[in-house]
């Protein structure tokens, strides 16, 4: 099974200050912004290298997200580990007694499972796994 | 000027039991285990892809990890992003007003050129800057 980083996202107060920090400050490049309602954020998507940085700012008060900046304030909310195949990774993870979010994988709208496994189990860190077949 | 994700340092309390985990549960390879006691830490490095995971723990309470881990508790404490040039990344930080950590490189026994941006800069992540040369 390959690993690879797919992405460190972090949670922000204004995205605007943000990306001026993130982009004209540090030099990365944003690809894309795109507010998505279901998940109660607005994203920015900024590639480095084979992975990316992603900015997450909540648009209301009531998501987790919204609820982990107002506890923690700004700084790295998840880090997402893409793997060729969630369930196997699903499986390897509940028999060393992992915690995970969702007992089966979560999709998103472009088809692609994750799953997420609870800070508690991976020692203080939000850890996605985002499976993308065919993987080398 | 090219920017990748280098590492993603993690302070942990146990570094077999977050071994343990980040070995067997999620699936990453060790490449080097070492205590550096010169920045009072051991740390583990489990590469990811073209980047990795570095666990860290502190091998005292007195280090800037150690204080770290004590007021924030086990997960992320740094991301590194490695850089062709990491003065002109200075000099472009600096010029948008971002706090570094030192005014010049600081150096590592490798000879790696490397900077830390401050987090309050960084909306809430300790960034560090690490110079690869020729990186394409």
């Amino acid at each position: 099974m390959s690993i690879h980083i797919h992405h460190i996202a972090i949670v922000v107060d204004d995205l605007d200050e943000a990306l001026a920090f993130y982009q004209q400050a540090l030099g990365l490049t944003l690809a894309e912004r795109r507010a998505v309602p279901e998940e109660e954020v607005e994203i920015a998507f900024l590639p480095a290298g084979e992975g990316e940085i992603e900015l997450l700012r909540p648009l209301d008060d009531r998501s987790g997200v919204a609820r982990f900046l107002a506890k923690r304030g700004e700084g790295v909310h998840h880090v997402c580990l893409r793997v060729d195949d969630v369930e196997a990774a699903m499986a390897r993870l509940q028999a060393a007694g992992a915690h995970l979010l969702s007992e089966t994988p979560q999709v998103n709208p472009h088809g692609v499972r994750y799953v997420f496994v609870h800070p508690k189990s991976a020692h203080g860190v939000l850890v996605e796994l985002y499976e993308v077949k065919g993987d080398e």
